[in-house]
């Protein structure tokens, strides 16, 4: 058994895992938008069918929501679980995309090539990186060097309301000494990261209603109140001329980062200007008193991710409307409770609203955060190995996103969760023209082979 | 010749006023949208044919938007002009239509029978009040008692950008004794009114421009400007405490309500509490030392008429987006000059703009308030004839609404206008399920046969 035949085989087969790849991205599998449930469907077949073709024990396992992915292949030890999701972002606004977004194709770019599609990053690519790598791993040596259990979801972009409940009920067929998870992303162009601290995600959907019916401007403008009013009103005062969220003991459990903690970071050499620049902004907004590293992944945060009420088609409408809504998030970090924090915010627009207006809420997905414990074997092999594949060393970092997965893995199996991706900041997840590079993808098959070799050897 | 006759007709002939009524409501005329275009067209062509069934000479007239409708019939002085508009608002949210707004239906009501659909109120029915009228008035005596010019227009629910151009380079042919415009409301269930203050009308639209694209907010959140933030810090802004606009010199060229004025107006005994009450609320929102009536009347408002940015479909997208719009309208009273505020409002918001921030302006319409002079003896004439065919004798009053014509016919025509209509505040107009009761219709028609035998007596 040698990891340089697999290696070579993983370079030798690239065409052919990209074909696979953009098979799995024209499924347009978009969690949170009930018209696509059957295509969430089809993607977890898609899987399914591709594991057994590995020759794994694979299953598609129904949920109330979307269902779950689940293989067994391998023997020997340590018992790894992969952990990936099939669902994807939903792709408005559609006109600024440069193509359909489920009709995916390897482009050429100044950059390098590029594999352009919804899910192309996150997190179709990413997950069948790993999947790639069991395949050239089996086509050489005919076996995994140890027992690898796989588990995909299809609802981490909608918030995944079936997976505890799933964990919890299958926790013993889950239980693995490792778990990988490959849904974050590389630190730099040529410095990969293990992720060991994650911030946490609360969503908020609220609708504010004034008159009981939409009314004209002309004939109750003045003495009538504006629900938009109102709801702006609110969001204004949601933060401190400091960039401090006033939500009544939101920063409870929040931790001070320790100072050789920081001074890691600092030593990442982190670019704050060429992070802002890239997306057209140059003065960082939220905490005064934190640079923008430490905002994204030590800090909690509060942000409005969609408003909308009144008219908002052509033209105009004079229209004085009846209700406003808004969909409201919050990431999370050390110990706060998304529970408490969602009760407080509740209270708190609750105590500002007039009183000819009443409020109605939709709880979206509730996470804590998490931060894993470095201290088992696989994630210092893990580290090294990725040190060999990559021109810089792997770095442990925090993330600014919320993969809750791994606070469940620990919580529930007790198991320790290493974050290892590659992805990149330009490959615009969440917005149009999702991309994933190629040479991530490549080098990303590559670098779980080492994985592999490096865990099952230690 | 005898008014009686004419009444008695309009009497017997209500079941075939309201068939053709229920014909022009089929033809979703609406003018602030693209897509209807040609249903706009084919309004304007309706009333022509039934003009010309009248024995007008009557044509459509193009425009470089919806075309209007003129047509002259009669001989013999005053000439009257008289004003109505054949297109109607959007139907949106739809999904609160108890039917389709437009396949319009004669309804039995606990309050009597009402005629239900778009336009029914505004302004399809009240315009065809007085057709129905000429109608009647030709078949009793085989011709009208003087002069009759109508004027159509189907760009009033979208800012009527072509019909200052169509007024100037038509001037001679337009230009009447008297213009009659039936856009407006009774003042209560049985008190006509005859309006002599409206307000003008300045439609804006924004689009605040953050990051140069969505964001992930989980990558982002915290160091990036939200700008649907910076858009509700603005709109929260532009009240003070005291329910006052805040954008600089607002108030200038707004005149103080004479105390007889006030002192009349008190006198409608308007019941502030039902007013509010009917649409759910319980307390005056606007400036806290002016009544709704006069608020209303004489006082000019900043309302938010729509807002949206973000993700807005089913359930979570943690998105960070790149824009944020709004469509803010004033309403303005007396001498405010619209394109001043204009100037002000952009200014004003300009400067609230965090650096990262940019804004682009999309301006609609910009008409000013107006004020009638009374004098001409038709307005009297019309006043007593109203009172004869309703319980309560007719009030002068102010409309909160905006109807630029009467305006124009000032300052382009310099024709005084009288604004009578025959709307109830429960129409539900640019609301769904919008009706006009047939008691405004059939009253209504029997007030303009009135109305022509006391002005062509005068």
């Amino acid at each position: 058994m040698s990891l340089d035949a697999v290696l070579s085989r993983i370079d030798a087969q690239i065409p052919e895992a990209t074909d696979r790849l953009l098979d799995l991205l024209r499924i347009p599998s978009i969690s949170t938008d009930p018209a696509y449930k059957a295509d969430c469907d089809r993607a977890a077949d898609w899987l399914v069918d591709d594991l057994r073709s590995l020759g794994a024990e694979a299953e598609k396992r129904p949920t109330p929501g979307h269902p779950m992915v689940v293989g067994h292949i391998g023997e020997g030890a340590p018992h790894l679980l992969f952990y990936g999701h099939y669902d994807v972002q939903p792709v408005d606004p559609l006109n600024l995309w440069d193509r359909d977004p489920f009709d995916p194709q390897l482009e050429e770019t100044a950059n390098g090539k590029v594999i352009r599609g919804r899910g192309s990053s996150d997190d179709k690519g990413q997950l069948m990186t790993f999947v790639e790598a069991c395949r050239a791993w089996i086509a050489e040596n005919g076996k995994l060097p140890c027992k690898i259990t796989f588990f995909f979801e299809g609802e981490e972009e909608s918030g995944s309301p079936s997976l505890v409940p799933f964990m919890n009920d299958n926790a013993e067929e889950l239980k693995t000494d490792v778990a990988l998870i490959c849904d974050t992303g590389l630190f730099g162009e040529d410095t990969p990261a293990i992720v060991t601290m994650l911030r946490g995600l609360l969503g908020e959907e609220l609708t504010i209603t004034g008159p009981v019916k939409d009314l004209h401007s002309g004939m109750y403008g003045g003495p009538s109140m504006n629900p938009i009013r109102v709801l702006s009103r609110i969001i204004a005062g949601l933060h401190d001329d400091q960039g401090r969220i006033t939500v009544p003991d939101f920063y409870e459990g929040v931790p001070e980062l320790p100072d050789e903690i920081r001074a890691q970071w600092q030593g990442l050499g982190f670019d704050h200007g060429s992070f802002l620049g890239e997306v057209g902004l140059s003065e960082p907004a939220g905490e005064q008193d934190r640079t923008p590293l430490e905002m994204i992944w030590s800090r909690p945060t509060c942000e409005v991710n969609g408003i909308w009420g009144g008219y908002t088609g052509d033209g105009f409408k004079t229209v004085l409307p009846s209700k406003a809504h808004a969909k409201i998030s919050f990431r999370l970090v050390g110990q706060q409770d998304p529970h408490a924090i969602r009760k407080n915010f509740r209270a708190y627009v609750e105590s500002q609203l007039p009183k000819d207006c009443q409020v109605d809420w939709h709880g979206h997905g509730a996470s804590q955060a998490s931060q894993m414990e470095i201290d088992h074997p696989a994630f210092e092999a893990a580290r090294k190995a990725l040190s060999d594949e990559w021109p810089n060393p792997a770095a442990y970092v925090g993330c600014g996103g919320s993969i809750p997965i791994a606070g469940h893995f620990k919580r529930i199996l007790d198991t320790d969760a290493m974050l290892i991706g590659f992805g990149k900041d330009d490959d615009q997840i969440h917005s149009p023209n999702e991309k994933y590079d190629l040479s991530s993808f490549h080098k990303g098959i590559r670098s779980w082979a080492r994985i592999l070799d490096a865990i099952s050897k230690g």
